[in-house]
Parts: C-alpha cells; structure tokens; sequence
C-alpha cells in the first residue's frame, strides 16, 4: 500500500528552508503538512518567495499554530542556537527529526560552548544524535530518530578524506583544508557583509582557525579512522549564489599514486548515488541545484603532496538535499528518492 | 500501450541542445536516440558537460552516423543558417521537426534575406512552417509536421502584448519593447564580446533597430492581430547568464486601467500552464530554469501609459522549454508533461 | 596665491560619502577637514574602508564634535529625509553647502510631500536652492550658496533629453525612460533585498510610476525647455556594483534623423569636459570610476523613433563626482581639476 | 631640467597592455610614443577601449611602423612565447625594456621547454635579466637594462614568503599555496573556457602541479633564502574580472606567534609603499586598480600553521602596475610616482 510521509519545516522561510520546500514538494510520496517561519507567519510561501505562485499553495505559520504532531518527520532550518530550544521538546511529539542547524552536531556541550559561543540547552542529547552523514553513517541513520545534517564545510571535507584516511593512504597531521563558499551558506539575513556590492567581485577568508564547523570535522574524523587528525581550516566568503569549492591537501604515503587514490575513492563510493568520483577537476557548475558531490584527485609530483577537490551546492548536498536523503534511508526508501540522477543530467549552465 | 518518444537533437553541443537533453533526459516516455554536434563528434557527453557524468550516457555524433531515421522527432538546435540546409532535406525522412534556429520563423526568403544576411536555401518552405508558440497557436502546432520554435525575445515580447492588442485594450503603434538578455542568448562560442571580463559588471544596448527578430515579431502580431503593429525593439546584454528581462511601453486605451488589463491577460492565459499573470512586479529569479513566462502590468498615472513586463529563463521558455513543450502538443500529451509545475516550485534561488 | 579648500563631508560612511573621501582626498588644493558619520563615529575611515590604510588618516565624528565651521563647503552625503533637518542650520555656519540627497531639488513642500512620503522640514527653502547640473545651471551654480547635487537616474535622463528638447528635435510627450541601476544606488544599508543572492542572475523593475525621481525630471525638463513634458520611467535593479544604463525612447521630428540629433547633441556638449556624444552605443564599463556621461543616439527606421542612451557612474557622475564638479565651479575651478580626463584613460575593465 | 621618458608598448591591446596605456597616459613626465598591436594595427586606441574616446589619442601600429628607436623603455605585454621572439633583436636598439610576459623568469632554457611547452628562442640571455619584484630586488633593477616582470601569482606568492623564510620563521618544505585568480588573468582572447556563462557563478582548480608559475616562485624562493623550499601550488579560476586571492599555509617555528610574523613582515616593507601588512584579514575589493599587495596573517592554534593571505589585483601589481613601479625605479624616480598613494584612498567599491 502506497505511504504518504507527512512532512512539517520549521526556520521554512529561509534559503535552506525554501529548499526543502522545493525539493519535498515535488515528490507524490511527501505532503509537506507545515511550514514554519515565525517572522513571517501569516503570509502565503509565494508572497516571500514568488516562484513558487501557482505551484506551492501553502501558508507560513507560527510553530504553536502548525500540525507538527501529524507529520511523520519535522526538518529543522532554524538558526543555529533556535534549534536546541525547540527540538528536544518536539522529540517527544514526532517521531523523527531532522535538524540541519549546528545545534546537535557535536559530542559535548563544552565544544559546543566554545565553538558557539552560548551554553548548550540540552547537552544530556548530544550523546544521542546520529551524525547524518548517509554516505558514511547509513546504518545509523536508518534506525535513528533524530538525525543531526551534517554542515556543509565538514560535508564538502570528510567526504574526499575519510576514505583516504581509513585506508591509511594519508597522513592524518597537517592537513589543509581550504574552502570557499557561495553567500547563500551565510543564510538569508539583512547585512551590509553580505550585501552585492560588498560580495561582487571580492573575496574575504574569514574565521580563520575559530569557525564553528572545525570541531565538527574534528569529531568526525577521529571518531570514524580512529586516528587524531590535524587540520588546518580556512573557509573563504566568494561570488557565488551557490556552491562550496573545497581544496584539500595531505601528505600521501610514499608507494602511492593518484590512480590508488582514485580507486579507494571510487570503491568506496561505488553504490553511493549522489558521490562522483572524476578523472578531471571538478567545477561548481557540475553539481548546483543537485544533490552531487564530485571529487577529484592529483598528485603534485614535486612534493608527493596529494591535493583533493571536492565540489558540492552548499544548499542541497550541504543542506536540504541531504537532510531529504536521510529522510530517504530514515523511511526506508531508495537513497535517491526524489531526486532526478539516473537519468536527468545535472544543470549545464 | 505505453508509448516512447524516440527524439533526435541536432546542434547538441550548444546550450540550448544541452538544456534539451536535460530535460529530455529525465523522461521516461523519451528516449534521446541521437545527439548530433559535429564540433564535438566521438566525444562523450559528459565531456563536454561533466555535469552530465554518471547520469546521461550518450556520445555526440556526426550528422551522417545519427540514426535519425529511427527518430520520431528531430530538434534542431543549430545556428540560424544552418538549420535551412538540413532540415528540408530531413523532412522526408523524419515525421516531426521542431527547429529551434530562425531559419523558418520569418514569412519570406526576402524578409529572411535582409535580417539575416544571407539568401534563403528553401523559401518556398516558409508558408507551411506553423510558428511554434503554444499559448497561441496550439491547434495547428497539434497537427503540424514541422514547427519552428520562436525566438527567445519575440517569446517575451509577443505573450504580454497578444492578448491586449487583441481585445483592443492597447493602441498597436508606437509600442517600445525594451529587453535585457542573459549572455547564454548568444549561444556557446569563443568570442571576446562575451569573455567574463567584458560582460560583467557591464550592459550594453545592440543592433538596434536591425535586430533579426524584429520581422519575427512584427509578422506575428500583424497576422494574430489583423493590425499593422509599429514597436521600437532595443535588446541590451546584461550580466546574467540566463534569462530575459522585457519592459513593454504601450499607450492604453483611454477607459481602462491595470485591473482591466491584468483580467484580460489572466483570462487569455487561464488555462495556460506556463503562463503567470502576476499582480506584483515580475522578476527573472522566479522563472530560472523553469519553462514559466510571468507576465505583470502597471499604469503609470501621469501619463496612462502601460508597462508591461515580461519574464522567461531564454533557454527553456525562450528554447528548449518551449520546444518540449511544442512536442507534447504535436504528440498528443498534456502540455506540461515532462515539467514539475503542479506541486515542484521554480528555483528559489 | 595658493588656495586650500577646507571641506566636511556628512554622511561620509556611506557609498557616495566614501567616494567624496576618495575624489577629494586625491586633491592637492583640498582637504578634508571632517568626516562625519553618526553609526561609524570614533572609528577610523580605514576600520570601516580598509583599502584607505595607509592612504587616508581621518577618524569619523559625529556632528557635533566636528570642526564645520572651518569648512569652506560642505557636502551632505546624508540620505533623503536627514539632509533637510539638518543643512538649513549649517547654511548660517557654512559659506557653501553641497547636499547630494533628494530633499532640496523639488521645487514645492507638496510635491516632495507626495514623493518621499513625508512633510519637508524646511519648504520655504525650496525656491532657493540652485539644482547642480553643472552641462546646464553652470552659471547659477557659479555664485549658488546652496546647490541640490541631482539624482543619478534624473543625470542620466535629462543630460540626452535636453538639447534635442530644447532644439525641437523631439516631442516632449510619450517619453519612454528606461533605466536599469547598479546596487550601489539604493546606499549602503543591511537588506535582504540588497543581498548578493536576491540581486544576483536577477532584474527587477521597481516602482513604476512612483519613484520619487520622477518630480525632480519632470521640472527640470519643465522648467528648462518651457514646454511641459510626459515620460514614463521605469527603473529596474541589475546584478551590478556601479552604473546606470539609461534607453530613452522619443518621438522624432519628421525631417531629422540621426546625424541631426547627434549634431545637437555635439553641439550643446562641445565644452562639456565630461559629456561625450559617440557615434557608437555606450557602455557602462566606459564610464565606471569616471565622471562621464557618454550618450549615444540611433534611428529606429521602422518608426522614426529616436533611441538615446545614456550611461554614467551613479557615484560618480551621478553622485560625488558631480558634486565636486559642482564645487569647482562654485569656487571657481576649472570644471574638470581633479579629475583626469586631459590624458588619462577611463579605466577599461 | 624635466626629463620625458618616451615608451613604447607592445601587446598594447590585451588587457595589460590597456592598463599600461591607462597608468602611464595619466603621468606628466611620461609621453606614450607608440602602442603597438599586430592584430588591432591601423585602429584607434579608443576604437578597442571606448572608454579612452576623448582622452588618449593614439592609433595601435604594427611593429615595422612603430617608432620603437625613439623610445627610452619599451613595455612588452606581449604574451609568453612571442616575447622572446622579438625583445632580443629589440634590446640592441632600445635603452631599457621591461618584458610582462613569462619568457626571460626562468633561470634556465630547460626550465622554460619544461613548463611553457616550447623550446626558448634565446637560452643565452636568461642569465642576465634581472627578476623585477621591487620590494626585494630594487638595488639590481635600478642599474637593470632589461627587467623580467613577474607573474602575478609569484608576485602575490612571495611577497609573503619571502621576509619569513629569510628569518627562518617559517619551515620552507611543505608550504601550501593556494590562489583565485580573476578572470583576466587569463588574458582577452576569444574562449569558450573564459566566457560569461563559463565561469560566471563556478570556480575550477586548473593546471595543479603543471602551472609555469611554479619554477619562477621555485627559482626565486631558492635563490633568494639559499634553502630549497618545497610547496604545492594550486591556481583556481573564480568570478571576479581582477585580482588574486593567495591563501598559503607554513608550518611556524615552534616558539613564535602571529605578532612576531607581522612584525617581522611589518619591518621588511617598513619603506615598500605598495606593501600594506594589516592586522585584519585582506580582501580583494581594497587593492582593486591599485598597486597595492595587502598582506594579513593568522596562527591555527590547533596546528600552530601560520596562514598568511595576500592580495594583488592581478593587473596592477601582478603586471602593469609593477612594470611602472620597475620603470621607476630604473629611471631613478620615486618608486611610487604616477601612483596616487599617499593621500588618494584605494577604490572602495
């Protein structure tokens, strides 16, 4: 018998949140039930979103005012810091959660502290969440109920360098990870910073050794190999709507070349749907408005130095797209449910 | 029976081809039989457009090796000029062709002469060709064996202006078409002119007066209209890579206002999927890689001068979009098949 | 005997207010004795603007710690509605007031009542104030004590329309304006509408019909050629930092044709250091960082509508540039000191 | 008495060949005797750059006709691999040549057939060029008759190397540098690759480990500090039309901290007027149409890895901007004259 999932967004109003909306809403097998912004709560979706007239026929609303108790699933888009104060009451109210916020991604509420500046409203959880990593973390995901989205710089790091880390093909210390990000990882907020004129044709690094997904990206690599990793993160704020361009560089271990490399990556990867693992150098346009991440690999022949590239849209990889892939594996579902990639290319342009 | 479309594209290699294998791609009633680029023959697709790896699994070929003859429809998507010398010829051999170049828009070789600068290779074809644009002509493009696909800006200009110089509510002389194109409307070739470094951070206004689809308009709305239209076309480039931005100036008649307007536009395109009667200012973020026209309308009061505005993404409404969509017309299928419209919203971002 | 002007700036945080900083700053016979800004005081202009470390030393003040009875002439970067609470005091102080907003360049309490949606502060001023066009007010502007700096979309309007207005080459009525403005016009403010993601791949036209620009073309065109005139102006945001593009659209008499309205225009602007009349279409990119306007103008042989266009740099000629223009004059300068316009190039990228 | 300095340029219509004519157009002491351009021969300076119309009255030559004897320097901007071909016969006729192009950098003819993919059409004379980056070699480019102007990467790259390895603060093996490159970089020729659609909202990683500019930084770190250094440079193509944004990584000897580096960089460009080592981190938009190279830094309290960044515009001082300050230099003038550094800010929007 065919299973309607009733799905409720909460922060819906922002761009992450908008794509939920847009991806969810294209799917016969999802209802999307509710959509909460509270700042703009009473207003029809296309009134703050106009694409989506005669398309998406739905109503913002307040939380207290949304059927969250019927939704099957609720995803979380509110800010980092609102999630925390919200999502551990609703945990008792729906039986699955998706938070795409950084509120629950780390192992203890001391790092959380630090890294977010604010004590933690409910570290007794911390322990408990699964980190929602599919391509890693699948089997976890698909019997958990409440399922931290990964953020979209460790998204764009761990996915190129756990498997080279695992196999032991890396080293593990002094690792650069540099990345640059499209404005929209920033949210959809009133800033000067963040304002065209200040964005078009520059570019800024930015929270050079204090960003608050440092710590995610620790956890998770050391956790998972096993090994203390060491890593140097610079992320870098570019003119891009979408999209993270994320250069890696590791010492390789000295018998292999970049033909191992690409075959521990490919193995590993071979039934993901959404990793690609190029011959070529990946580019951003390959993957924007696709749930893709593509890697690739070279070695600088002058210094052994292995340098990764991987590719992802920051807001659907990086956010919704993979919150909807958890969604997928946490119902039981085919991974790639509702996203176009047997057949279906990627945008071109 | 389930029935598949075998479809053929000629020109694959340019944008417009590869938007047309994009959405031809994710069908499961199509089957791309053929994808024709003599500039890129034996190479994969994804060569080309490595966003296409893993997902479309096709190799461009020379015209002479494509088994167009298996094709129930061949698209072409080569450049003016050079869709004449092909397709008279593949008529014979081929049931249905839509041809995206202008080579079969314009009523006589000598208007085609003058505008595009070369003599024409089968005028006597002109007056069977049916001008593919749906929302009004879709009767005899459901009966037509060779239709050609409008211009991207005669789409945006001719859908706001129809239905108001039909029911007489604005005076057809000294109408100003004002259009702002994307650069991708220029197609994909090494050019200075369209380098980054020239087109950013720039607009320029260009044939003025001698752009080729200004006899394309004005055939249309003489003929549809039964009056003889005067406009002043001006096309400028803007930095965008899609989309087209048309700011009409039409004096209106004397007794009508914007809501007068916006009903009879509403009423025209009632039952037009693509088409969006707005009552707020259109914009090109809300038709982006979606085959919607949105349409808004405003009476400047100092003047009762109406302005109409109109918006496409060019490569889909304004190309490949509309092309699909003149073949689910011609093979009997909801017009919008193939398209998310119902419940997907357009890109939001 | 060597004279140093001693000039403040109000509202020196902003856009306009930084590029007076940089025009005046470069200046031997200048010197910027205040900088004022209410949000930025106490901050040095570098903390704000750090390509000016090293470059320019001043720290923002309020303004009441800053030295503007010193000051020769002041100009007034402040936004509309908080230039006229303040400069009708300071023009006791002040020999010389410079104000870019738009609160002095209407001619009546009513109409700016009507346009900027709030009652003036000070409407018997109105009458008095000198309108800074420098091409056509320059004798007034030579001995004014009070110059209204005009808007960047009335520069770009009225510097095409007047001499062939004033000549009889065009009809006053059914104007069409069309213009499209980089970001940098709408100020330096926090707004969702102005970020990167909303302004970028997007066009949208704003205030059809209402924008408070309109009065201000209205009575110069009025006023100046004695003959009341009827446009229509739509202006329309653009993915750029600088620039305005300006299409005009008028009517042109019988016998003239492009050569003739060229001649005016060479005519008229034959001692203009900063008006170029080209035989080719403008650009933006040829005019941004410059005080020029270049202006272009085609036949459309169809109608016998005459195309002008017109494009400047908003801050410059359309903001700073034009109000130091402004100043030379009134202390009588050549028009063009401290600009380089004798030998160097306009920037060309 | 006031000395002219005659120059000529060659390559004079590619984009550093326009910034040369626009920098040295402006300058009193400087007189344009010819701008020679094989391609544009016979056309106006503003016919290509219609930003000059009205301002530089020159007409681009070809070689045989261009006055070249009269000149006292002579700028190639000629691209890499054509240089070579003419400057030696050039340098017996002419007094002092600077040459923008990468032919005469490298120490070695087998170097050069290495990485520019060609054999040197003059091996012989690459010992005796003097590698003009101001800041470290002024002493032998003062007395230099033929001066190899540096890459703008190398430019961004060792300027912030080279004092830290001097002082033997940083470890030079293992270095990491990675840089983002605007699009005119790449020069102006026609190019699929470097089109609008291409490039605008992507980045892409190109020619890692293959890139001529790493035997010139290779060369120059080596030979400068006397010990091999060892890095890995990766290059990326992002959407800005200038500058370059080098973010390099170093291990830090272990007892120093962030304000020892900037001290130490602080001292080595205590005289360097283009050099500005800021407390905060750089970005591209403050050195845009200047000379100026920002350099910033920032110890990784994980890693104790120094992240240093810098930025250029990349045709400023990455390549005209630099030939002018060496043309300076050689002539014994203030190394910043024709700059306007002291008191005009840089751009700030």
């Amino acid at each position: 018998m065919f299973f309607m999932i009733s799905a409720g967004i909460l922060g819906a109003s922002g761009y992450s949140g908008a794509e939920l909306m847009r991806i969810l809403a294209a799917r016969q097998d999802v209802r999307v039930a509710a959509v909460v912004a509270g700042s703009a709560a009473g207003r029809k979706v296309h009134e703050v979103y106009p694409g989506f007239e005669g398309v998406l026929d739905l109503v913002f609303q307040s939380i207290g005012d949304a059927p969250l108790d019927e939704c099957d699933v609720v995803f979380s888009a509110l800010p980092s810091g609102e999630s925390m104060g919200i999502l551990p009451r609703l945990s008792s109210r729906v039986g699955r959660i998706i938070d795409l916020s950084g509120d629950f991604r780390l192992p203890s509420g001391d790092l959380y502290a630090r890294y977010y500046k604010q004590q933690h409203a409910a570290p007794d959880m911390l322990g408990n969440v699964v980190y929602g990593l599919p391509e890693i973390f699948a089997d976890r995901i698909a019997t958990a109920s409440f399922v931290a989205n990964p953020g979209c710089y460790p998204t764009s790091a761990i996915l190129p360098l756990y498997p080279l880390l695992k196999e032991g093909a890396i080293n593990p210390q002094e690792l650069v990870i540099n990345s640059c990000s499209g404005v929209s990882g920033a949210g959809r907020s009133a800033s000067v910073e963040l304002g065209f004129c200040e964005v078009n044709e520059n570019i800024k690094a930015y929270k050079i050794g204090t960003h608050q997904h440092i710590p995610e990206i620790q956890h998770i690599l050391d956790t998972t190999t096993g090994r203390r990793a060491s890593f140097t993160f610079v992320p870098h704020l570019v003119p891009l709507a979408r999209g993270i361009y994320t250069t890696l560089y590791a010492r390789l271990s000295p018998s292999l070349d970049q033909e191992t490399c690409l075959n521990i990556l490919r193995q590993y990867y071979e039934s993901a749907p959404f990793v690609r693992v190029k011959s070529s150098i990946p580019q951003i346009k390959d993957v924007v408005h696709t749930n893709f991440c593509d890697i690739g690999c070279m070695v600088d022949e002058h210094t052994h130095c292995l340098v990764l590239v991987s590719v992802i849209d920051n807001l659907v990889k990086g956010a919704a797209g993979q919150a909807v892939q958890n969604m997928n594996i946490m119902f039981g579902l085919h991974e790639e449910e509702g996203f176009v990639i047997r057949k279906e290319a990627a945008h071109v342009l």
